[in-house]
């Protein structure tokens, strides 16, 4: 095992640990380790809510989440060497649930969740036809996924950090408190809104402390993005043996990480929509001096996936084209598509007896794919979504016979209004 | 080799043939034969422009392609007992270029091409970085594909059918018509258009004359968007051995096909992205009666993908979001995230030497996979394309050493604005 | 199409084409055709036994099948500059069933046929446990098979030629002669034979005539074993798309192909375990000059294997060790416990209703795996074979439940002895 | 993290352990636990040599390796309920080196090694051509292998357990010693020897002691071969993931597991061809009552392999037939055409530079997969071996160009003989 970096102690909140990690971007928030190029390392992460969400029957704690927590980040970890133009390489080693802790009410205490989130409070992919808030507890034994509030399905973890990158320039801060200003101008009292301004308020900041903290806390961006320095991904295939290519915009590049998913479905679409928990990450670093330049990569993370991700050879697939559910028909507008897609197979899915809340819980935190299939073909795009028929206890295809029907259970938790 | 129903004669056009097809969406286009539940049948299929595009050194015939004659289709063929209600299930056999015609002046006699469309006849993906019209001509042998215009490259070819599906009803084809033309209403004089009207001129409508022909002429609806029926879906994974069910919307179902791709990335991205051909597909038929409701399908196909399409361990991945090349934020917006991830491939890819329509050209016609990432963090989608590493002939991952530097050859060819 | 260098009429037989192949190898069989380093070419091919095996429910004409006229070859084929020590480069473009022919008596034409031949005609891997002669017939529909004499299965054929390889020299073909004459000899009267001696009754030498026919009838060797030239190597991984380098013995390497399968099970344990058909195969050939020293390759083939074969994610493994069904301990013998693993698998799949000899013939046929897992533990070797799940219509894992019990039909016909 | 129901502390020898193991087969020896159907546990492994193979850059340990006390093996555990004649069913939920502890003395701690062994200890697959003693120590870095001894080479472990088994009844005993002896008996003086008899020196047994120690290692069964109950069966695909189903021939089951590997390619073919290592595996039982005469499993295990597994899409393959290599003609023998598939790709590594005892270490310890190709082709086995191409640093397909040259580097270290 390397040496451990970033501890943490699952009897204590992320704010008690020994070391402090972060909640925000800023190219201020000091490194807590310094490590070499070729160093490799492990690093705790916290889940991104910080245990505020309960293995139990109730959605109550999804409903009422404290959006202005997330993500509990490791780090950052400034890298021996690196300057802005560089390209930060990241080997992501091993990734996995807490080890050596099989129970306990920490989500990676060998299970996670699944949320829904409610329309007034993060919304979701689907918020217009799924405005209340549902949970789902995913118990893990090994690699394989299985939820007693969604039956009928188990899978193999496509286990992953949604969110990993390097800390921004002040200038690129700037760029990104400007633009996603600007756009929240448009209209301001949106629900849920069009994106998230700097918040003093649960601002974690490692050690800054006063004056610094207050600044800062002022100018830090939100971690839900993804940007320029990778950030919120949720790039379901950063799975274990990826090697991910990062820009470095400061000094030692400073990279973070967190938000760790035992599962995820290509979109994470109910927003919390990945099996969460938190565990470890072993990575290695190394530099690519000027490789920002040398390869033309002046934003965004560039990767290699890792070959030990789950193999399924059969799928079923569901397409979609962006046209609204009313009938209005958009331009080319594959979010739109793709949420027609996912909402056909949420169709689906409940011809064999499942709720819509189950089955959309399924796409979120399973290892569908996503695709986009026609972007150019004016006024419509196609997307498509593929399910692996092996997850299911059941046949789910198509036939003369008709669905199979299965006992949804008790069903996903559902919260209040 | 199941009979031949829609023959094709090369060295004719595709109004001269011994039974023709159709270019537009309308119910009263007569079928062009009866097929049996359970009955397999082989169907020839024109290149979607009918010959217009020339395996030479220019991208003039692309430059002035004429966008009303496409799509040429094959079809309709009426399934017997078929009615609105059911679900189609086509099985695809096969499917491939031209048979026992390796060499002609005929895309899909041995080759295929691959079209930059100019932003103002017909346009792109990426119009606005591209706004010019360039050509590649791609070379098979077997199911490899390789092209003088576009070096260092080859792949094994990942063959479907662009286009297939069932006609629409009156009451469906008005809601197209209506809802497209509100669309196109917004902005009336755009180019390129939102959306194609009904265009009698080089409307071919099978068998159809007289004032049938003109009634339905004024009304069909253009083949470019996928829709309800299916149609131009551009689903690269609707390969040999995929299953797939249409909604039924008229007495018959009326099935149609074309758009042969011998290979084509996630998205067709140049428009005319994949590498297009005549050829043939070799169909079986079947019915779930009343499987619209049984199973939820209101619109739109689902289909259960072959396994012999080509397979490749090794990916380079980009990312993208939701921002504007000029810096403007949107919200969750995944068609422009895919543009921007595309972007980032092709920018990485000319520092490798290739020139930047070469790169454009790859993601079009190579198997790429183009996925949605994730699509609820506000305001940022991410959106990734993943390239198999094994199609270039050199080492195409990051590396300290810096890009291997390829010869770009003559290029690809550029017609003149 | 590549040019047909070497065309057969399905209506006449073997040896009444407009070009004669071959049944036997020998260095003075004259090249039907010489071909360019870098040529493509299409070559048909004819069932293994030259429509001796009908498309009818009695297994009499295996057991009666004339195994002296066996392998029928399409060639031998020189390439132009070709030369004792260089390797010769062989592309596999193309592989499949008689093209635009559906239907017929000839296999090849819509459908194949797998025997279990009889113990004293031909044998095979379980001869001690089914000495008795059956016949499959399996019809094809796109590329899955089926078959009304194995119930329950289908699955995506696996394309291939059983058969190809380079002329031997003079001299290797002595080695052949002298070698396998010393095994027989050890045991000349045994059933099945230790090995096959030159036999001019049934041969056929291209276009060899009078003494040079006779004398080379009375040297040239039987086509069943794979040998140092490749041959009869029956490696169902020798799909489309793969690259196979040949040593060459002779001046031109002439080069020969046949045996086309479109499926089988590693090992082809039946005898005639394959599915086998006729049809055709496209060839392109090149020369490594010099490469059997420069790579170290003095005998049989390497090859680099298609991307396009069927995929399948899950299996049911069984495994075998190195005693015998008696329970003699035998010394590290991968061939036994090979045997014993698809005995497993046989006894298996009888509880689920199959009879045995359906079970063997599922085994020869289907893309299974067959794997030497441990060969140093003495003194029992472990060998595992794989079926893929997805190819049965039911559940074939084990459970609590107990097995399925499926419909054995009519079953597949027996000769009587 | 599931109870450790076999702890071991790395600073201690396996017999000085908290709870001892044993090295031997026999139904008398106590179980260390009972768990329960549906139980989940977690055992900790030894290496199998306890650590008398060192991390150092000597073979001497591997020419003097102690036979006698192989494998140092973890349990019995007993399963409540289990009888004979159920089906015992074992998940592998996870396994892997051992936990926390990268850095050490003992393999497992973030290394391992692949051992020659010398034809006077132990032999191997190849021990005619490599009669001395050779070792490679491999690192680990996350999943992948690389290796000080063996340049130009890194791959994903394929990790998984050797050994697994469940123990023997007194008669099935019995059955092993009569025809392991009879065997022996042929050739009493060969070395290495036909087979292992039962031998009290190095016995470790549990908490057995006095009269029932000595009587038991008497009649005990050495491990090294695989069996009926399963064991050494040296399966590189009972990967994380997989469900195997073993015989149960005593109440309770009493299974044992051990002799983990990081790697291993098909054969094990160096003897202790794997990487080995010691480690952990998380098991989890249950009970297919008289799953045996159910499903007709009398013996030998049956599963379900994980997926998980590292892919590879590309593959340089290499035959072999049935001719010894002083060119004896030997009937069906897929032993030995896997061997000389084997020798062929020693000899083709070699000249890219390569030492043959290199390639050799290459083929035990990398995921190459061995297949039994043509089994029944009289007289000659064809059997095939596939290295994927991906795992070396270099391009190491064959082409005009020739071979690159890789630096061998200081090489594998050797023993005096």
């Amino acid at each position: 095992m390397p040496e451990v970096l970033f501890p943490l102690d699952s009897t204590k909140s992320f704010t008690e640990q020994q070391i402090t990690g972060h909640n925000r971007w800023h190219p201020d928030i000091p490194p807590v380790a310094e490590v070499r190029p070729g160093q490799s390392f492990r690093v705790h992460c916290r889940e991104w809510f910080d245990g505020a969400i309960h293995n139990d029957d109730s959605a109550d704690d999804v409903r009422h989440a404290p959006l202005e927590i997330v993500h509990a980040l490791s780090g950052p970890f400034a890298v021996r060497g690196a300057e802005p133009g560089d390209l930060l390489v990241v080997d992501i080693l091993d990734v996995g649930p807490i080890p050596q802790e099989d129970s306990g009410p920490l989500a990676g205490q060998g299970w996670g969740y699944t949320g829904i989130f409610a329309r007034d409070n993060g919304g979701g992919f689907l918020t217009d036809q799924f405005p209340d808030a549902y949970k789902a507890i995913w118990d893990f034994t090994g690699q394989r996924a299985t939820s007693r509030h969604v039956p009928g399905v188990s899978f193999t973890g496509m286990i992953h950090p949604g969110l990993m990158g390097t800390a921004p320039s002040a200038k690129l801060l700037a760029t990104w408190n400007a633009r996603e200003g600007a756009l929240r101008a448009t209209d301001p009292d949106r629900v849920p809104p069009l994106s998230l301004p700097p918040l003093p308020d649960g601002a974690i900041l490692g050690s800054l402390r006063g004056g610094d903290f207050d600044r800062v806390a002022a100018e830090a961006a939100r971690t839900a993005p993804p940007r320029e320095n990778g950030g919120n991904q949720d790039i379901k295939n950063m799975t274990k043996g990826t090697r991910v290519f990062y820009p470095v915009y400061v000094p030692g590049a400073n990279l973070s990480v967190g938000d760790l998913h035992f599962s995820q479905g290509d979109g994470e679409i109910t927003f919390c929509g990945a099996i969460e928990m938190g565990g470890f990450v072993d990575l290695r670093v190394d530099v690519i001096k000027g490789g920002m330049a040398t390869y033309g990569v002046s934003e965004n993370a560039i990767f290699l996936p890792g070959n030990v991700a789950p193999q399924y050879s059969e799928w079923l697939a569901f397409s979609g084209i962006s046209v609204t559910t009313d009938g209005e028909q958009r331009y080319l507008d594959s979010q739109l598509a793709f949420q027609r897609a996912c909402l056909h197979a949420i169709d689906y899915l409940t011809t064999f007896g499942y709720r819509p809340e189950q089955a959309y819980l399924i796409l979120g935190a399973a290892p569908i794919e996503g695709r986009f299939s026609g972007v150019v073909d004016i006024p419509n795009s196609c997307a498509t979504v593929y399910l692996p028929t092996a997850m299911f206890d059941f046949d789910v295809r198509p036939s003369a016979a008709g669905p199979a029907r299965i006992d949804p259970g008790r069903g996903a938790p559902k919260a209040a209004r």
